[in-house]
């Protein structure tokens, strides 16, 4: 058995999700894999900041994330650890970085992660903005310090479309990868589809949480662009930045619009694509009206898709959730368990 | 670079897939994963046998596989080495089993597998038989021995639904997989609705590759059959049985029926799944009428389907092709860079 200890920076949905597994799944974990996780240390913005080098239990911190409650209050060692402290003085070697951070500054999440890199611990992120931002330093930084670099939970939650692009369809020679990668606005547009106007189907998305904080990240396309970045980035090993990608929303479309297209039996999608050429890479996110028989036209709710087109195997298409609290709490599991079989062969 | 030596036994769509890979993108493999690999024998029953310990060029193989040509006519050292022959006496190290066998009896491909074990060679095998009937015994043979078992091509070609489910999947826990498994039924099925006769979209199958060489394995769901249990066997560690899957093939079924539940906007799809309880297992084939709005049901033609359904994560679904050449070539290249990868971490 062995043990890994876990710095949480941030603890909204996504931490809360994989405490939701470490407390009810740890256990199985541990005699499946041979992996112990312990959660030493949670730093929040608004509800305190908790280090305990012996661990702190999952359970005890879900509860105190509950309203008028603070994880400081949780009888530990230590609080009031900075980020920068945790970081450097604390014994945790892995730092997994679930900050609210901006998509297009990549801040505070990318000083985190390079300061982690920097004090050699492991580090998972499910933040897009610095993988899509700075994906090539960033790896750079960790492959130079020996760290594992995790960053399976940016793009559609735990499905492992990331895992699935790089290690097993790398070969068959990936030349275009085109999706649904934006749960926010496919659900809206299925809900306008039945009627609801583009209002009142944001109001259902922000209130179920799939929207992001700010909502024009989700409507205007840069959530499911710099998604295309990343997956450009890592899949296709080419360095695209998000300028480089076309983008338009979905802000134009009118409930007519939809409606209307459904009555010849179309379906309007917002679809994010890149495509390789021997000379040339290009990405684009816009509104596409499709035939209700192409495989993305019945991708509804808060599902998402990725297909990739590859030279020896046609296309493979991966469909699962795309966001959520406990599933993406396992993207992160999936990178912690990466690591653990990286390190132990 | 590591060179790897290969014995192909069988050299039919699936071998000549390999060979076709391994002639235009050889150089490629070479570059990015540094395996150099060298196909040294062929044994094939109609076209001959062929063994060069230097290797044999793909591209010749291919052409000698021409009508009124012969692979014994390649100039090479040895030629009619039976299989045992090779599997003792060659220099391969891997042995890529791809005989025409008997999905019910698995021969006489389990033969050939167990005496590659046997005589410490890596094996792949695409063949169902084997891996549906005898995986606990062949997979525990092949650890006792120190030596890689690889069976990625059984179940859906070269769409790595095996490696999702076993390595991408596994700690999400996987609760029940179904899928549209056989390629030729669903093809059929396709066709019926398009308004074809059964037996005329039967002989387009045949005539297109999809179908098995004896039609009953396919429309009798005997193909489908198999493949939940190499899914059950493989994903959830359960050694079911072919005897233990309800099975009913497509046979009762007529083009008024499928045309029939499309007037209702319904899909008649082959449906094979397989649940589990904490204490049972339950697996069945069966035609099951589909909503339109089902993930199974756009799924058209060839093109295969599965659908995992976990705990921590919901619903993951692949959809790739089934069969074809290059495609389940595809997968003995997949198993040959695992084998690769393990060998050198």
């Amino acid at each position: 058995m062995r043990t890994y200890r876990l710095a949480l920076i941030g603890f909204g949905n996504v931490g809360q999700g994989l405490a939701t597994i470490l407390r009810d799944y740890g256990p199985t974990i541990a005699a499946q894999h041979g992996a112990d996780y312990r959660i030493v240390a949670v730093n929040t913005v608004r509800k305190g900041r908790v280090y305990n080098p012996e661990g702190l239990d999952p359970g005890q911190l879900l509860q105190n994330c509950g309203v008028n409650q603070r994880l400081d209050d949780i009888p530990a060692p230590y609080t009031g650890w900075t980020v920068e402290q945790v970081i450097r003085e604390s014994n945790a070697e892995v730092i997994i970085e679930m900050t609210a951070s901006d998509l297009l500054t990549g801040q505070p999440a990318t000083d985190y992660i390079r300061a982690a890199i920097a004090q050699d611990r492991h580090v998972i992120t499910t933040n897009k903005g610095p993988v899509g931002l700075f994906y090539p330093e960033l790896s750079a930084m960790a492959a130079e310090r020996g760290v594992h670099l995790g960053v399976e939970g940016t793009v559609m939650g735990g499905t492992p479309v990331l895992r699935v692009g790089r290690e097993l369809l790398a070969a068959a020679g990936v030349e275009r990868i085109q999706g649904i990668l934006n749960g926010t606005t496919n659900y809206i547009l299925t809900r306008m589809a039945e009627g609801e106007s583009y209002e009142a189907a944001l109001r259902e998305a922000q209130k179920k949480g799939y929207a992001e904080a700010n909502p024009s990240a989700d409507v205007d396309g840069y959530d499911a662009a710099i998604k295309i970045v990343i997956l450009t980035n890592l899949l296709l090993g080419i360095p695209l930045k998000l300028e480089n990608v076309e983008r338009e929303g979905i802000g134009n479309l009118t409930t007519r619009d939809i409606v209307r297209a459904q009555q010849v039996g179309e379906v309007w999608k917002l679809v994010a694509w890149v495509e390789r050429t021997p000379d040339m890479v290009k990405a684009a996110v816009r509104p596409i009206r499709l035939p209700a028989t192409h495989p993305l036209a019945g991708i509804s709710g808060a599902t998402n898709a990725v297909t990739f087109v590859t030279k020896l195997l046609g296309e493979v298409t991966i469909v699962g959730p795309g966001a959520g609290r406990v599933e993406t709490g396992y993207a992160v599991l999936s990178d912690l368990l990466e690591i653990h079989h990286r390190l132990n062969g």
